[in-house]
């Protein structure tokens, strides 16, 4: 719309008529003045009027609107301006009686998780929860740039597969032209096929899908996988290193550009010194001597990575922590293993504030090694062939790994339900809206 | 792995002892002399050894080495510089004969693309094939970082869905826990929403899925989208802007930071004045006039999209035409009509070099209006209620596009074949590599 500007840019204009254009947030009545609250997506700004200037408008929450008026400065105002306004005209009325309050403060805390996703739109409008998403957006951004910045290169591999990462399990399976086809759980294959193309590094931002029957506040059945493989690695540290230094640059990066978001949801973000890098039956030892809890297995369960997290940050001033050296058994086919004993491997997850965000490692690069180890789970490398043949022609050593990216995004603003990081969210029993 | 410089970084390096690593590019012997070229992902060096030295290590074409040696002036070659071999070790022999060659500079115009696709690991490491995603990526990088300086929050919606964008045609069907699901054609109901969820500009790079029976050279069955929806629009000629500004934007980065590729492949980018508008009618008014080419409906075919685009170029020295003003029945049921003639609507494409790379306009942003096109259709409103009840609590007058990535990563190229612009393509027979 011309001549438009944004409620964040009005200090420029006082004294000035201006037009601005948004949604009422609400109305409010004093004597023969009107005040309205005015949004758009960059801020919030006061609009006074005479009650009778705006009678005929049938202006109510949510209306749509384009105003013209001029710019007062007003030190009351948090935005230390207002509008005087001088005319209105009506872009889009709303149709029906709002099922839930935009513009309530505490509406945050109030509403069910059902009834804020059954309504995302207008739960969005909220100006806190539509921050959520501008950070995740910032995150994509750090993300993306940062490795760009370092010799990756972006690539978009296909989601439609003939089979999967592990086998048959935990697929969603897609009619493709009467051909049997599922959804790729991960990028795994492909990221590993391109670092032997000649691309060496790439990343890839994208959805990824698991048909996991959980139904927990951890788990989605679709979600943004932020994932980088690099080749001509050392092990599986260099691959730590990168993403400790990924990680930090994007604390900053935040703390810097989004520190009002943080702000508003309460929390900050610190930068260890170094993120500890524990071996998985050490932080079992820790858990067992420490807060005398005696794991079934060599693995964590959600409360053993709060613990263990809780650890981190009580002897190393970090949320974050590294588990390393998991047991073969418990990683996927391609893991490298370990040469001094096989029976583990160079693999690591990464917990953030009592969840795991990341699941990493060096891979098999060697043919031979590699149909060995599809043979050993009971899989046959035929029907990988795809990609087990790209290691017989030259395949450098190399690791990566994947950044749950909705996990990522509520574990820095501390909200407790991964949905409430997916703006469109799947599980088991939601597809819509 | 440490201390490992890159090959375009060996003229900073002269009479200095550095180490490289890469894939054998090719070998040559000459009397007691031997002569390697060593490929990494940023160039190709000369390494030059006695004989003897690398008998020893059964060194052939994509072995996987790391090398030590002395950085050596050398005005004969590309770079300017060579190395004297110091040490050698394989960290990776291929195990078959390659079926394909990577190094021969006429493999690209040799090879059938069956071949091509079917060795995908391999016909990427030449490096001409290999430029191709570098472009692509940047393509990507300068979209991405475009709509992020325009006030655009990246967002990403989800691909499984319950119901499709225009009724249950073209649509691949997804075994969601039993439930009937969909694959996305596009994001267009999610970005319309999340414009109206008060981020009101919004952008996402991602997979679209259309389960068309075509087989062409134009067609994938899923693709990558650039898509964007931009609110508070006075009509269609806003939502043209953008992408116009865009794509000169593209240009100049192309040229400057990609020109290498574009030279390699024997093209150029130029940037006209402007990209003309024609309404669609005169469009065929120009085709029958100047080409004797009558269009039998209101629309273009293949060959009269590469008409038009000759007479772009000729009278605007333009390789893009807009086609302006799309009858309503060739547009999908949410596209906003003329309100002077209602028979069309306020939409338009995007044709460069011949071939349809973008379809986009201005969107019904009236609950009522929405429902009753939905109706008017044939279609049930009910069937689509999370879309349009968004529509009934105030939406900004808006529009949007989407752009091929593939397409426009060929058109740039000059690839005749989309699937060439795709690294790992879907198509009716091919899920696989």
């Amino acid at each position: 719309m011309k001549d438009r500007i944004l409620i964040k840019e009005l200090s420029a204009y006082i004294g000035k008529s201006v037009r601005i254009a948004g949604w009422i947030h609400s109305t409010r009545k004093q004597g023969t003045l009107c005040f309205l609250l005015v949004r758009d997506r960059s801020g919030i700004a006061q609009v006074t009027a005479s009650g009778k200037d705006i009678a005929d408008y049938g202006i109510r929450n949510e209306t749509v609107v384009l105003i013209t008026g001029e710019v007062i400065e007003d030190e009351r105002a948090k935005t230390g301006v207002e509008i005087k306004l001088e005319g209105i005209s009506v872009l889009s009325r709303p149709q029906k009686k709002l099922p839930i309050l935009v513009n309530e403060k505490a509406v945050y805390q109030k509403l069910e998780l059902e009834t804020i996703l059954n309504n995302r739109v207008l739960s969005l409008r909220n100006p806190k929860r539509n921050l959520i998403f501008r950070l995740q957006a910032d995150i994509i951004d750090a993300f993306h740039t940062y490795f760009r910045d370092h010799g990756f290169t972006e690539v978009t591999t296909p989601k439609i597969i003939a089979s999967g990462t592990e086998g048959g399990t935990q697929l969603f399976s897609v009619d493709y032209f009467d051909k049997p086809a599922y959804l790729a759980q991960s990028p795994q294959f492909y990221k590993q096929m391109l670092v032997g193309a000649g691309y060496e590094r790439v990343f890839e931002v994208g959805h990824v899908y698991r048909a996991e029957i959980h139904n927990t506040s951890r788990h989605l059945n679709e979600y943004v996988s932020l994932d980088y493989e690099m080749g001509f690695i050392q092990n599986e540290h260099d691959v730590m290193d990168t993403e400790e230094d990924f990680l930090f640059r994007l604390i900053e990066r935040i703390t810097k550009d989004s520190g009002h978001i943080l702000e508003e949801y309460g929390t900050t973000l610190e930068t260890p010194k170094k993120i500890p890098r524990v071996p998985l039956k050490d932080a079992c030892g820790i858990l067992e001597k420490e807060y005398g809890r005696k794991m079934k297995t060599l693995d964590l369960d959600p409360v053993g990575e709060k613990l263990i997290c809780e650890w981190a940050k009580k002897e190393y001033e970090s949320d974050f922590i590294f588990l390393t050296d998991y047991p073969r058994s418990k990683r996927p086919v391609y893991t490298m293993p370990n040469e001094d004993d096989p029976e583990f491997t160079r693999s690591f997850d990464l917990l953030f504030r009592g969840l795991e965000i990341t699941t990493g490692g060096q891979r098999i690069h060697e043919y031979d090694m590699l149909v060995e180890a599809f043979r050993e789970r009971g899989l046959e490398p035929e029907d990988f062939d795809y990609y087990i043949e790209s290691f017989a022609y030259g395949m450098p050593p190399h690791g990566g790994l994947a950044i749950g990216l909705e996990r990522l995004t509520c574990q820095i603003l501390g909200l407790s339900n991964v949905r409430e990081g997916s703006i469109f969210p799947r599980d088991r029993s939601r597809i819509s809206p």
